[in-house]
């Protein structure tokens, strides 16, 4: 599609958006809630459907020979699909803060303030193979009264169009706009330009997917991005943690799930920690790669020589740096130097040593003694999120329905005028 | 200053600034104030150098054949000095929101979340003539433990290195490290350049000053921007409106100070309204020139004539655009094609339909029965006002230290891996 064309058609999709928007605003939260619900139900009913669609997406994607794990991502089995409506059931009975009312101020002349959430507006969602973020993502921005403009992937094209159709179907049957979750029709790079230009029109994006999606989003955007980019997260062994508990944190922080944003990426311990050779053995016996200077070498034999650039690589594997240590702010430096801002933990009995990591250290998510594997919405109990945030505005770390919000300032008065 | 010097420039000042924020961020709030009270005093005892700095910037602008009013922008008076400094110190007076605890979260697990408020880090701001902003905008910043960057106009350059040299000179003996509110020493363009190409260096910018310099901030900026275009403001006489009200706030709307952000522009109002004559003859009494179609000119022969451009102008001047409509749904359809999300009132004795008003009018700030005028930060209790951001994240309408302040989640475990 030519780029004209693009601008063009998300500038009539935005519009439509918005007055969608302007409606969804004024839902009451038990209306969204129950279109959300009917939204659900047309999921399940319309499973055959989104099955054979997705068929056809993997056959496809089979026979331009994308990898195991890019096919896996795509495909939605009759389980997978029960979840994702499951999933939008769960969205519509979180609470929603739409009309909350923040703060109130009374002015001495009279004037009554009060700042109210209100929806953001519209909503833009660039995601990758996953269809199941087609329902996802729209119910999360419905719910929250905002109108989503949804562009995924061209290779889950059929499946997205199919989960779409059923979705708006409930939730218009529901009394939504049926233009309150869009799905851009064409999947051509030109429409995420389109997206990324369309200040004033869109006023957030939210890409999901991997680096190089979010990469080209954060670069490009004319309007706010709500994103992570990396997730090169520290778990911080002081000379006083329990040897037992940094033995099982580490573990957990980096072999549970190597894959996640919130796996640990680089290890600090300290030189005055006892447990460092049975931590060190525990992970490379799970199988996991360690790279580590001479010295670590000399502690766990089976570590490999670390480079500089291992400092700031998020492997996203069950590969772990490992870095001895003197002190808290030595790991502080290092985590400032080379952090992502996402999340980082300290394992520690001392409380001083914890609180004054937890204060100084500069990262959306800061743990004592806990997994960073914990940084998720779920986890939370946000039920659910559309994201997480290493920007430093609007809203940082796991972000749900609150981080779709924003707020006004209404003031009621009896005729002030102004001295 | 070539481009690569002034990003060089800029990459150096934001590291030095960072250093300092991290600094910043971990003061008391106690500390934050007494070193702004004496920055205020510095800038007491500094009155007469700052005065004479002033004076030769007025000299050259008064050569350069600057006009009245800019002159008096730039202008720099014992009184205004004096109001400078109380300015700091009743910055130093405020509730410092930093470490505020937004919300605590104990999960099923165990883990005890919550979600504290923590400085932004390094903000810039670019400003013209006005030099109070450097104290003003300065001291904001530093108590809410942000450095700041500031970047001010070329023809007040002699009295801000005045104003800043003083008041850094009291924060710095006051505990505060230099280095938190730095002045950029050039004034040439691709400094500004230089600050909003400044992505992960500098966190947010703040545009003060007039509509050329925030658009091409809005247009160029690649990192976030706290600000608003215009203040394209309606007061929508209601059919039930009070008339001696209804006079009243029209004429405080638009007259009391027709050049701030807050004035109104377009004055709606309803066919139903009785008193449409009146108020029409006192803001024309009031010299301000009425703009409308033959309807209004029916009613008040001395309105001149309406263009479809004046819907959309902002005048800051004694010059207002007249419309009449039918009811509060074309008022409201009126307002969301031409206003600028700033500040929209209503005056009615109807009070369902004027939160009919305050909940469907998307603007940063609804008022009901108040003059327009009252948008800003003192008024709104807020102590001060950074600016008014008619942006949709982060923070909306007039902001102040809170706006100032994003959060992290800190999670305390007693040593729980995630299943």
């Amino acid at each position: 599609m030519a780029e004209a064309d693009s601008r063009n058609l998300i500038a009539d999709m935005s519009a439509r958006a918005r007055t969608a928007a302007r409606l969804l605003a004024a839902m009451p939260s038990e209306a969204k809630s129950a279109a959300l619900r009917a939204g659900a139900q047309a999921l399940r009913d319309a499973a055959d459907t989104i099955q054979a669609a997705n068929a056809q997406d993997v056959a496809a994607a089979q026979a331009a020979g994308l990898s195991g794990a890019m096919l896996d991502r795509l495909k939605l089995d009759a389980g997978r699909i029960a979840a994702m409506a499951d999933g939008v059931a769960a969205v519509a009975a979180l609470t929603d803060p739409v009309g909350a009312v923040i703060e109130r101020v009374e002015r001495p002349n009279g004037l009554a303030l009060s700042r109210v959430r209100v929806p953001i507006g519209v909503i833009g969602i660039i995601y990758e193979s996953r269809p199941n973020v087609t329902a996802d993502a729209g119910a999360l921005c419905a719910m929250a009264g905002n109108a989503a403009i949804l562009r995924g992937g061209s290779e889950a094209i059929r499946s997205n169009r199919a989960v779409h159709a059923a979705l708006v179907e409930g939730l218009a049957a529901g009394g939504m706009p049926t233009d309150a979750v869009q799905l851009v029709p064409v999947t051509d790079r030109a429409a995420v330009g389109a997206m990324l230009g369309a200040a004033g029109l869109i006023d957030m994006v939210v890409p999901r997917g991997g680096k190089g999606l979010v990469a080209r989003v954060q670069a490009e955007a004319r309007v706010p991005v709500l994103a992570h980019l990396d997730g090169l997260n520290h778990t911080y062994l002081h000379a006083a943690a329990d040897p037992a508990m940094a033995r099982e944190l580490a573990l957990n922080a980096k072999m549970r799930r190597t894959g996640i944003c919130g796996a640990t990426e680089t290890l600090l311990v300290d030189r005055g920690f006892g447990g460092t050779a049975a931590v060190l053995a525990a992970l490379a016996e799970a199988g996991c790669e360690l790279r580590g200077d001479g010295e670590v070498q000399a502690v766990e034999p089976r570590t490999v020589a670390v480079a500089d650039a291992d400092w700031d690589t998020e492997y996203l594997d069950a590969v772990l740096a490992v870095k001895l240590v003197d002190g808290p702010d030595e790991a502080m430096a290092h985590i400032g130097r080379h952090g992502s801002g996402h999340t980082d933990a300290i394992v520690t009995r001392d409380a001083a040593v914890a609180e004054r990591f937890l204060a100084q250290v500069d990262s959306a998510i800061v743990m004592w003694n806990a997994s960073t594997q914990f940084a998720d919405g779920g986890e939370f109990g946000l039920g659910a999120e559309i994201g997480i945030s290493t920007g430093r505005l609007h809203a940082r770390g796991p972000v749900a329905l609150e981080g779709l919000t924003t707020y006004k300032w209404i003031v009621r008065g009896t005729g002030q005028a102004r001295p």
